[in-house]
């Protein structure tokens, strides 16, 4: 299935909470929902929550009407669902995207939120198709070696993936050795999600803890680093999954290249820079607990910074489904 | 209590893997149970493996005497012992420097055992001392923000500690703000152990996850980073828990001083340089599973290096209890 889809009158999702031990779906009928799904990552990837983000915007549009409710009405579920997570644009670019087709009633808002669905599947094709092409130019590897931050796979979007995405593409071309994944704290996306879809797709790979990944890469175990991206900024700066700037700093410093894939609502003309993008802070519980086994003493307290910014000088490339951009060597979105 | 210490035939240590939760302690009587507790960082830090090795001869020797075994049993044991761990140095050097007293009897390897123990103290003492010093030269900070990584406090030595006890004679000076401290993933050494010793000690901290230390250095949340080493090559490359070299990388490039502090013993001038120092390989199962709880699908793999390597020119000073070394401006130990 995909991670998320429209059925009608409401969503269904893939809870990534409950992910690699329990398959488990949501059906999401109000916004309530799926602002809870937003913000504890039931879904998750800045693709992803930006279809969730549309597809709540959806069940307001279609309850107002069944209901007889102003669009004013709409117009605040809709600002309470785009202030659920901060740091991916792709979110309030959704919701912004679909509240442009209120006037035509909430046929026309479903019809706008399922297409940014199916633009997202095609996007991250292209994306993936050209991502994998210019690996294989960044790199005399081959087969090579990825290593990977989080999770970029198909279940951080509706399907397919972008960092994933291109991985998956070079495993198909045969192009693929290995990946090297972040286990990713607190929330363990690499080894709960990554490391499940990459099983899915029978190529080998091994865990890291993400303190792990600096050493990977000066060691000469990958041959590239492929991350994805919450919001890129004007100026090229990348924020991402926490744990994704020590990769680029070693990245730069070994020689390797570290390529960030995108689609294009995830890049943002409206902020200059990543100096001016909001980082979110997460409940410092995900950082004192793992899986409800507490890991520090009580009364410990710990500072949550769910994201991180990675300077344009040290992005190689940045891939999206339509162009490919170079910002350490100067170009800018 | 000490983290180690030797009563009268045996030794007494603190079981760490079972800290903050429990305080459990374990008599070593035996070689095995002392191999037992190295391996599975019961007890663990540079200093105090060292000092657990020398003990662990001296139980050796003490057994030899009252059975009638000959001297290369002792040397046996000694070897083993040596190779619980490879990546400290201070593991072989103190089953070195013990053994040197061998043909002087149990008694003698006691008390020079006893003696490496009492040192470490007095060591930790000086070198925290000067380490405070160098850090006020540093930072024109006042009070200071430290971050650090893995435990290098009273834990990891006989007492008072290495990196943290410059922390605690800062605090003890009122030059203190707060401290930050990497969780330390896999075992946690950080969030159970730093936070442990940081809360008795009532200092002000906040854990945060590995991969966000470099974004603490990178927004101006800490002045200086502190850690420690477990072989410090004759270049001045420091091996060290995993996850100092994404600290070292972000450190260097926001101008932010590196302070790794180590007792002389953890000098090795027999390794020339970093590449030479072999890293210890652990088992997967730690990244796969914290606390009991499998973090990652059935039949996932893991690779789980236990240390890195900080090269000389990203190490702002070493500092040891007889004097302060600075790699980066060329000076070597």
């Amino acid at each position: 299935m995909r991670t998320i889809e429209w059925r009608g009158d409401h969503a269904v999702l893939l809870d990534q909470t409950r992910l690699p031990h329990e398959v488990v779906t949501i059906d999401v009928r109000d916004v309530d929902t799926m602002i809870d799904a937003i913000e504890r990552l039931a879904v998750r990837g800045a693709p992803a929550i930006g279809v969730a983000g549309a597809f709540g915007v959806a069940i307001a549009a279609l309850r107002a009407e069944r209901e007889g409710l102003p669009v004013t009405f709409v117009r605040a579920e809709a600002k309470r669902i785009a202030a659920a997570r901060p740091t991916a644009v792709n979110l309030s670019w959704a919701v912004r995207r679909v509240l442009g087709r209120l006037h035509a009633g909430a046929a026309a808002v479903i019809s706008e939120a399922v297409a940014i669905s199916e633009e997202d599947v095609r996007a991250n094709r292209a994306l993936a198709h050209r991502g994998a092409d210019l690996l294989e130019q960044l790199t005399h590897a081959s087969p090579m070696r990825v290593h990977t931050h989080c999770n970029t796979g198909a279940l951080a979007c509706v399907e397919w993936g972008t960092g994933l995405g291109i991985v998956r593409v070079l495993h198909e071309r045969g192009k693929l050795r290995s990946v090297t994944a972040d286990e990713t704290r607190p929330l363990l996306q690499g080894s709960r999600l990554t490391a499940f879809e990459l099983t899915e797709l029978g190529i080998d790979h091994q865990i890291v803890v993400d303190s792990a990944g600096p050493t990977v890469i000066a060691r000469g175990l990958a041959d590239v680093v492929v991350v994805g991206a919450d919001r890129i900024a004007a100026n090229g700066d990348v924020a991402n999954k926490i744990g994704t700037y020590p990769l680029a700093l070693a990245a730069a410093r070994a020689g390797v290249p570290l390529v960030v894939a995108a689609p294009e609502s995830t890049l943002d003309p409206a902020t200059a820079s990543g100096g001016d993008i909001e980082i979110e802070v997460r409940d410092e519980d995900e950082v004192l607990t793992l899986g409800g086994v507490a890991t520090a003493p009580r009364g410990a307290r710990a500072l949550n910074l769910a994201f991180d910014v990675t300077p344009a000088d040290l992005v190689t490339a940045i891939v999206t489904d339509r162009r490919v951009i170079r910002p350490a060597a100067g170009e800018r979105p």
